[in-house]
């Protein structure tokens, strides 16, 4: 079958893997959708970050090269011994943390944070192929009326609606979000829905901008135009310090600010994150979303497939994939149909 | 009347001041104990930080040179027009943070974040005196079996309580303490007090590690000896990048660090604070916290006094007072009376 395996920077090729039967508790998806992300760009354009190297990661014993992709959709293809509740042609939304089940936090139910933290499509085989075999542990049964499309954009929309639970919203307050690539665009339209009285969105892109007022902003600002001070909250989907730097001073004092954004190391004016008791609040991944998302989608109609701007062939996912996110601010989200 | 009088860095005379009688809603107390608070010596060593100079408090009507003191205690001498529920002779600690009553932080209660947000005795005068005046809505009134002494030490107590209150412990969590000044060690009583499984206390110095053992810390280890990820949550006591730095790596994933110091710019590995899904929670001043410190100290015989080292005459407030705080570790909570 064929796969985009990542083998280093600049170096993911869609070429032909064995197919593999599933093991004990795994199952095959024939993937349908799978969407790529800003961390696969990363893995792509200056990798490694989160692939494993030489060392194989714990829970999926794999290490480089390895195919990419976990944000994918599918229909159960075979189930592995032991596995019960999916059948043949059951569409499926695939959840990709690992989890190992045993350590601290599985127990305490916090399974992004596992001890043996990783996704499939980084951290082992993904999506981004004809097939992929995951745990069973990973899929959430899709109800008629949700398509697989659809399914493939709920790995995002659950980070960012992790990500406005970790904030705390409260009906009525104002938030902020700084940086409209597909998190910050999902959080725009999931911050609406969970009560935000006003949403004001923060992107140097006008087509970003417009899509966020689509979503449900009330207001959209160019880069560093957040009225200082104004927001309740604020969502940092950037990933820099000069864009925390634009949430701390765009939120009130006592005001919180979730960091989405996968940054470096940035400055922080610690006297006036004490003086004025603000939060930076950090949030990795999701749990318990999955459900939520397809609830949302299959009763308020709720479709976040309006992030999608393109959807491309498996053969071209390097150019049009890739190549197309990294060189333009044109495309925000793109599906890959192998 | 005798004061302490902040002119300048370096420069607080004791002089005779004129005093005051108290305006519409103020009270005059004739002053107990008055601590010596880190911000005081920030001030003395190298201010103004907060003290205004020029342009008067809002709130105050005061800029320097004024009368530096916000931890105290004593008796009513003379009440102001308007003021109900005191009476002189009435023995009262005084909640220093100032109130407008009409900023959206006031009418959520939020009083320690007041767009006039300020203390007396650094914004106005403050306690360090034989008399000062303050607006009534400063007080709590003692109980019987609460002495003065104590209750000049319930405003660190309340910075320490609302940090608590801030960190959201939860019972038998592992809580890391990272300086033992006066703040840190009101925090480690404070934590074991409301549930703390464990507290870890860590500072250079072993006399405030055995008082850190005093107060319920189980653990106490030297500057930067914490073990690492052991901690559920973490407070920052120090006001250093270094010390921020080592909350984080003391905390698990997940955890949260309360930031009570007052540090400058710091540098933060955001991209781990994600991975991590840690918090860093600033904490100003406090607010609802007199109330229930008194209610520890009445019903629970809680006594913070442990922290005091030492009682001067106002006299000797540079010498005893601001400089043997500056130039020793020996001291933690200088206590000045009047």
């Amino acid at each position: 079958m064929r796969a985009a395996v990542w083998h280093g920077p600049r170096d993911v090729r869609v070429q032909d893997v064995p197919r593999r039967a599933p093991g004990r508790g795994e199952v095959e998806i024939a993937v349908a959708y799978c969407g790529i992300c800003g961390s696969d760009l990363h893995e792509y354009a200056d990798g490694p970050h989160a692939i494993p190297v030489g060392e194989p990661h714990p829970e999926s014993g794999r290490a480089a090269p390895l195919t990419l992709g976990h944000e994918f959709s599918g229909t159960v293809a075979e189930v592995g011994p032991g596995v019960t509740g999916f059948a043949p042609g059951d569409r499926v939304a695939v959840e990709p943390h690992y989890r190992c089940g045993r350590c601290a936090r599985c127990a305490a139910g916090e399974y992004n944070l596992c001890a043996h933290f990783g996704f499939a499509g980084l951290m082992g085989d993904g999506g981004l192929a004809e097939r992929a075999v995951v745990p069973s542990y990973m899929l959430h049964r899709l109800p008629d009326g949700v398509s697989l499309r659809q399914a493939a954009v709920f790995e995002p929309a659950a980070v960012a609606l992790h990500g406005v639970r970790r904030s705390g919203l409260r009906d009525g307050e104002t938030a902020a979000v700084v940086g409209l690539g597909p998190i910050g665009l999902l959080v725009v339209g999931l911050a609406v829905r969970y009560g935000a009285g006003r949403v004001v969105a923060c992107d140097p892109s006008p087509a970003r901008r417009a899509l966020a007022r689509r979503l449900g902003a009330a207001e959209t600002v160019d880069a560093g135009g957040l009225p200082p001070g104004a927001a309740d909250l604020a969502f940092e989907a950037v990933g820099s310090g000069r864009a925390l730097a634009d949430c701390l001073a765009g939120t009130r004092h006592g005001g919180r600010t979730v960091l989405l954004g996968l940054g470096g190391t940035v400055a922080v004016d610690a006297f006036a994150l004490v003086n004025n008791e603000q939060s930076i609040i950090g949030s990795v991944g999701y749990r318990d979303c999955h459900g939520e998302l397809i609830r949302l989608a299959a009763e308020e109609g709720m479709d976040f497939t309006s992030i999608v701007t393109s959807v491309v062939p498996l053969a071209e996912v390097v150019r049009d994939g890739f190549r197309a996110l990294l060189d333009t601010t044109e495309e925000i989200k793109v599906l890959v149909r192998p």
